[in-house]
């Protein structure tokens, strides 16, 4: 059976398996360890990014189990003893997570979940999580920038065709939507999410019949209530829209009240929706509903927009599904702190040669503050043992990476925490949100970013800072790193 | 259920149903039609394309049903006859497909795949087979432009974490593997697919002991055939190697025959692995497997080659399972042909607003002509209907698009069809091969291709052009459309 989200145990890297398979060796596997999970950049010109995956993430981790012929491939490896075969038999994931709320805006290097576990079952899953998360939040960042540029129009995902495989297609669907889509055309994430789905006919149905204009004839003999046709198929202003005037003049004259409705996929956009609406509006089709596809991503659209292109709908596919030029969100799952074999807890920190890659010590609990007009004005990663400061207690944010640069942030005004408990004892604890209303959240999250987050060029830096007591750790730990590799 | 590729008869776009529903409703739904797949453009700075995923796309053919779930859930859509509901419960396909081999080196504009099939069952399939061929082609292709820069070096393909969804993880090892990688760290794909799998520890294995050293000892004790250390926790090499070879010298002095082996995963890779290299030389640790990952590509390959890396062995992530900066090959499936309502046959064609989008009318057969070292010296599209030249006879090919434009063939020389038989009735006619004979057939391939068409930078443009016949064929049916339009 193929793996997937509900048959998830070997969707893992080797790796962890050695590593679990090494602590459960060396007899470390229950110490308690705690990971958190952040990207460290957004994708080019992006200033914010919306969370997407998290319930996705949390069923697979509900069915997440070693099965006979799971256990038999690992044996016929000849690297793991039998006892931790033995072992994996009864692996259940018993930890804890904390998580953003799926649909929040969030930013770098501030933790979107929390994993609580024994190591071994802490480590085991990091390649699930970051498969599906990061993935989702890519898309869902994308399909937000995408309405951006839109405006109030509606667009449509028709990335099935070009994704990244069967389930890359079907989660980003699911991700495009969160973000922002009105509906796709990928029947599958209809079924499985309720996800509005659209969409009419393709080039091959008019080239099916000897003529163009049989072809939308047939096409409203079948769907009369609002027939949407495809006009570029031998030559958009000539052909199709002529045509198609054709039959949206017979189906009134039949009586029915339709829309005019055509989808324009090749050519000049903008040169062709101008005419063709012109046409339409001519042929007494007020309002005619206008569709554009053909490659677009968000900089197209904000240029068509520019130019006063008359598209009032949107279809996006290849650029949406897979993020264009940028396909991955680079988020990681990092060690944060752990039992140590005496029992003591150890705060932990990654220090690297290319600093962006250096962590932050410890367990962080990531807290967002408001201005005054209710915009998000930067978030504070406090350690997660001290003690939050009073609203009236003014704050100070010390800069991850660069030293003299702090915020102030602002006093008396509401404060958020940013993580819930969302996982425990093997199950989620909260009840499973109707994804629509996960998109609602994350509408509502983009609406209430200061408008130079969420332009589509160079946006501003939103800050997410320290707390003074975690720099305070952060640089005692970078110094202690240091002395010990001194010559 | 999930759909996945065992069930994918809802991975479809709407527009497939819709049109299905429109030919049912018409009468028309069991008229002869042929569909060809091809791509029109190979990623930038490719030579050629590494065509995988068919026998992915044969067997999901092979389990595609509608289910009592799905006809259920399209029955409340609302948009569909009752009929054509129960029609779908019986749906098979029963359609003849002809492919090139999976694995060959292919070029833009040739047919790939060509499925011939009631209308209804050609459309309804087209965009399972894009999902699929599309993507695994991307990346097989990618996959054998960083086997090309890594000359003999083995490559890991390390990118579940950052593919997009589980099954774009999935399929992406298997068409890694195909385009000549060694090995993937996805275990899922090991189980599947036999694929070597690989992997040792990651950063956090490291952080979870109090030192460096005492978790360089923890790996060796579990794992001590051959254990490969991450040394960039800390610092490389003011810690990181010593540590390392520390460790090496431990498992030679207790009678292991061990060899040096570390990963380097961040910094200056050319530097360090030189430095590295050096050390481990010094400490009497001969040839050192160097394995480095972090973000690479062919390009970044080629570049340390070229500095003189001492790395020997490539894990490659995000780059290579998502395409990088080109997500995917913009494959496509257009009618070629159609019998008309009179049952007469009738060759199809795309005239296009962008001159790249028109197609070549009717249906073709690639053959591939050789010079006389064996290399692949142009393939011509001949019109399925036509004679084929004698191998005595001179085959002049004109160009696709530019007029006054052709190439002579060689003459008495090797030539192959490229299209082979492989699903009839129901079923794959050919048997399944091993995903290792697949991979082994591709490296001969590309092996078989001129060096200008492998090189990594301004690769020569293959010949792909018409029979003479199949040009004259064009010129008439684009006479004839443009009659159909002139005012």
């Amino acid at each position: 059976m193929t793996p997937t989200l509900e048959r998830p145990a070997l969707l893992t890297d080797l790796y962890q398996l050695t590593m679990l398979g090494g602590h459960f060796g060396l007899g470390g596997r229950d110490r308690r360890a705690v990971f958190e999970y952040f990207f460290r950049q957004l994708p080019p010109h992006t200033g914010y990014a919306i969370f997407a995956g998290l319930d996705e993430f949390l069923g697979a981790l509900e069915c997440m189990r070693f099965h006979d012929e799971d256990l038999a491939y690992l044996a016929r490896l000849g690297t793991f003893d039998p006892a931790f075969i033995e072992y994996l038999r009864g692996f259940r994931f018993s930890g804890e997570i904390w998580a953003v709320p799926e649909g929040s805006a969030v930013f770098p290097y501030e933790p979107l979940v929390r994993v609580s576990a024994p190591l071994a079952e802490a480590q085991l899953i990091e390649t699930l999580l970051l498969n599906v998360l990061n993935y989702q939040t890519l898309v869902a960042t994308k399909a937000a920038r995408i309405a951006e540029a839109a405006e109030a129009d509606p667009i449509l995902e028709f990335g099935l065709r070009r994704a990244q495989g069967p389930d890359g297609a079907l989660s980003g669907s699911r991700a495009a939507y969160v973000g922002g889509c009105a509906a796709t055309s990928n029947v599958a994430a209809g079924q499985r999410w309720g996800i509005p789905v659209r969409g009419t006919h393709a080039h091959a149905w008019v080239m099916s019949f000897p003529t163009e204009l049989e072809a939308f004839r047939g096409y409203a003999k079948i769907f009369p209530q609002a027939p949407l046709l495809l006009v570029d198929t031998y030559d958009t202003l000539r052909s199709g829209v002529p045509n198609a005037i054709t039959v949206f003049k017979e189906l009134r004259a039949a009586g029915r009240d339709v829309r005019a409705a055509i989808r324009l996929d090749s050519g000049d956009l903008a040169k062709l929706s101008i005419e063709a609406h012109r046409m339409l509006v001519s042929a007494g089709f007020d309002d005619p509903l206008i569709v554009a596809s053909n490659d677009l991503d968000e900089d197209l659209v904000a240029d068509l927009k520019r130019q006063g292109a008359r598209i009032n709908c949107w279809g996006i596919g290849t650029k949406l599904v897979t993020g264009g030029a940028n396909p991955a969100l680079g988020g990681v799952y990092k060690l944060a702190g752990i039992e140590d074999a005496g029992g003591a807890w150890r705060a932990t920190m990654k220090v690297s040669g290319n600093p962006e890659k250096t962590t932050d010590p410890g367990v962080k609990l990531p807290v967002r503050f408001y201005d005054a007009a209710g915009h998000p004005a930067g978030d504070v990663l406090f350690a997660a043992d001290e003690a939050m400061p009073e609203p009236a207690q003014r704050v100070h944010s010390p800069d991850r990476q660069f030293s003299g640069r702090r915020l102030t942030l602002p006093q008396h005004s509401k404060r958020r925490v940013l993580q819930e408990r969302v996982f425990a004892d093997g199950r989620r604890v909260l009840p499973e949100r109707p994804l629509s209303q996960i998109r609602s959240f994350a509408h509502e999250e983009v609406a209430a970013l200061p408008a130079e987050l969420r332009r589509l060029r160079n946006p501003e830096r939103y800050w997410v800072g320290l707390s003074e007591e975690l720099a305070r750790r952060k640089a005692a730990e970078v110094e202690r790193l240091e002395a010990l590799l001194a010559p």
